[in-house]
């Protein structure tokens, strides 16, 4: 056993490999969330959070940072209250879907139609509820893949659409998450053309004490009170960031995420985590020496309020090279399974990929990558090599979209773990200097 | 192995001890909670939940069912917003204290003064805080014995108080409380006598935001609404019933706990479930036939807003016969220990009591229990024996006086769990037929 002062002078042998003050991923995210917080897209904060990205990427050593804006339409949440009026006076915790249609600024007292799916809130007849609120239930249950979020967000996407082909004067649903905090989860939703549909989440503990009430039989009516607005066009911006390869002739490696958060929280798991890892990987990965292929890192600027920063990267950047692309949007819980979408002749890159990570414990999955909104429209576009790091979202559902997206919710160890499935990837692809070849369509 | 059909025959013999109808303590909160709702002490809710407690507790073959009112100070939440202005604009979550007083209607935007403890407060000099606001951070984490909630709890009980002093034109505390939701906790206060002090509590994820924040070094301001107020005396009430026992000479046990709820959830830990507890066991106690001594069950109408419903309680029924006082309030996690405070005299019945419980796993604690404000008052008084079963709080401060006190945070089994201890502990007492001693004081 060799001493320790051995054991010391040997260590003190290794050449420095601190990353860049402020380049981990917890400072990344730590500074975003306190000195920007929310930083929904189109708004002076979401400005504010790109100067901060410009100037945090170029301290870092990124090359080439550099903004793309692009117009989006903007809209405002505003005042949110609603309660249950009879049988029982009930306050509710309420908050507009976004893209929600406003009541009258006095509100609404309307009969609530309880519909536990909305399967049958489809089913009803047209113009059955001409002035009544739709209350749409559903049963959303925490999973690893977080698989529920696909069916019962549903109700959040189309709910409006459907409720307002009944007739409602306005929809209210069971939020599309699995946290049973008093804390209403928005987010995206489709509305009627030009007639958006005042249109509400509810917390979990309320959409059950609804559905408590609705199976006692008697009617139900419900106050509700939401005046966001349509603010017409905004200007957001994609953050684009490099770091060169040694050989420019290599397509690089885009990792993307999202910058724009809600407006509820500060944006600390959705997707300032995201941000914080590629980021931190990309300088990690690095920092034994600059790679073969080069890394971009795409910081979109509107991912929330429909996927316009993913889509106006792929516009801004059709037909350039481009070797493969991942994403982290899904929170700073760990990664458990890998996606590797790439072209056959590519299966022993993605073989050694795998290998890496199956070191670290996570295995693979079937080899269907989604990409996601922002690196997914340039993939689809170019038909790019894809690979998801698939991360745990058993608890990812319990915050999503909620004022409870806070940084508290993000724990360092899972974070960094994150980080260092990214830098066993990015190593494999940043040192292969064959070509990356593009995938089949399915 | 007998046969299904003959072990049918044999159940179907055993005397029917099914509890009535609505008599479960799953039964009694969930209703309290669905049907009520939030009673804050002296409001027409208050008064809603105890015409429905009569009924209820009449239901279920209480005899003697009656309410004694009392008057109580009121005090009425009004708008309540905060933002940090300064160095960056974040919304905190927040909420009055109990008798917090009132900023002007348009709010206050001052600076913030961080206090990382009240201690660090009380050692700032007197006036030194004219015209901003002092904000004080703790530490508080949840253990089994929520333990502290004593000194963590002290920002808020004293806090406006030694604000005011130091001249604070208002006061802001990180909630005492251990969760990580977007929701703060409110609680009773003590206030400066003619001039309470604007005085709130903002979420531990904002808490933990404003001390990233002031340990930049950066001046902080924040902007502040608190418009609650004095609304003169109001009308509480206890609510009592009786199982009466076969021996009218035996001293009854008195179980307490306390109707009224704060009026941010809907009171389900915070004490439906100690009032549904008390009395399902009551009931389950008695179900194979009446016991010796009776038992009293004691909803009393006021505890969180000071424990007037105890000392009325005290008061209307001094000198009366007494056996022993138990109460339950605490949650509805389960019981891990008793405390059995009982004379010298009584040993063989506190060891017997000691026994039931373990069998159930229940340890014993160092015999000190403290009753609680409900039955604490009267038990104080007439030096009655006391039991305490101690509940399990590693996550009732998380919910604690926050709009997440809602039924979905009750385990049923932990629930029924205490229900049986209850009915341990009942059952030995009930059929005891010897004095219970008074107790010496400490």
């Amino acid at each position: 056993m060799p001493s320790l002062l051995a054991l010391g002078a040997a260590l003190a042998a290794v050449p420095a490999l601190a990353a860049p003050a402020g380049g981990d991923a917890l400072s990344i995210v730590t500074d975003l969330t306190t000195d920007i917080g929310q930083r929904m897209a189109g708004t002076p904060r979401e400005a504010a959070a790109r100067d901060w990205a410009v100037a945090r990427l170029r301290a870092l050593g990124f090359a080439n940072v550099r903004v793309e804006t692009f117009p989006i339409p903007g809209w405002q949440r505003g005042e949110e209250k609603a309660a249950i009026t009879a049988p029982v006076p009930q306050k509710l915790a309420v908050t507009a879907l976004g893209f929600s249609g406003a009541t009258p600024p006095q509100g609404i007292n309307a009969e609530l139609v309880y519909f536990p799916t909305l399967e049958a809130l489809k089913a009803a007849p047209d113009g059955s509820l001409k002035g009544k609120v739709a209350f749409v239930d559903h049963a959303f249950i925490a999973s690893q893949d977080g698989a529920g979020y696909g069916i019962f967000g549903q109700p959040r996407r189309i709910g409006p659409v459907v409720a307002a082909q009944k007739g409602a004067a306005a929809l209210l649903i069971r939020s599309a998450g699995t946290g049973h905090m008093r804390d209403p989860h928005t987010g995206y939703s489709t509305q009627p053309k030009g007639a958006p549909l005042p249109s509400g989440a509810v917390s979990i503990p309320d959409a059950e004490l609804i559905a408590r009430l609705a199976a006692k039989g008697q009617p139900l009516t419900v106050s509700l009170t939401l005046t966001p607005k349509d603010v017409g066009t905004l200007t957001s911006g994609n953050v684009i960031a490099d770091l060169p390869g040694r050989d420019p002739k290599l397509a690089p490696i885009l990792l993307g995420c999202h910058l724009d958060s809600w407006d509820l929280g500060t944006g600390a798991i959705d997707d300032g985590a995201g941000c914080a890892i590629i980021t931190a990987a990309a300088l990690q990965a690095s920092q034994s020496g600059q790679l073969a292929r080069g890394i971009r890192v795409l910081w979109a600027g509107t991912e929330e309020t429909g996927g316009f920063g993913g889509a106006a990267y792929a516009k801004a950047h059709a037909g350039e090279p481009l070797g493969v692309v991942i994403e982290s949007d899904s929170g700073a819980d760990r990664v458990y399974a890998s996606e590797l979408t790439f072209a056959d002749a590519d299966k022993a890159l993605a073989e050694k990929i795998a290998g890496e990570l199956a070191r670290m414990g996570i295995t693979r999955g079937h080899d269907r990558a989604e990409g996601g909104e922002d690196v997914g429209f340039i993939a689809a576009q170019q038909k790019t090599a894809v690979i998801d790091l698939r991360q745990d979202a058993t608890r990812y559902f319990d915050w999503h979209h909620t004022s409870d997206d806070t940084l508290d919710k993000i724990d360092p160890a899972q974070l960094q773990q994150n980080v260092d499935a990214f830098v066993a990837v990015l190593k494999v692809l940043g040192n292969y200097t064959g070509v990356i070849g593009a995938v089949k369509p399915e």
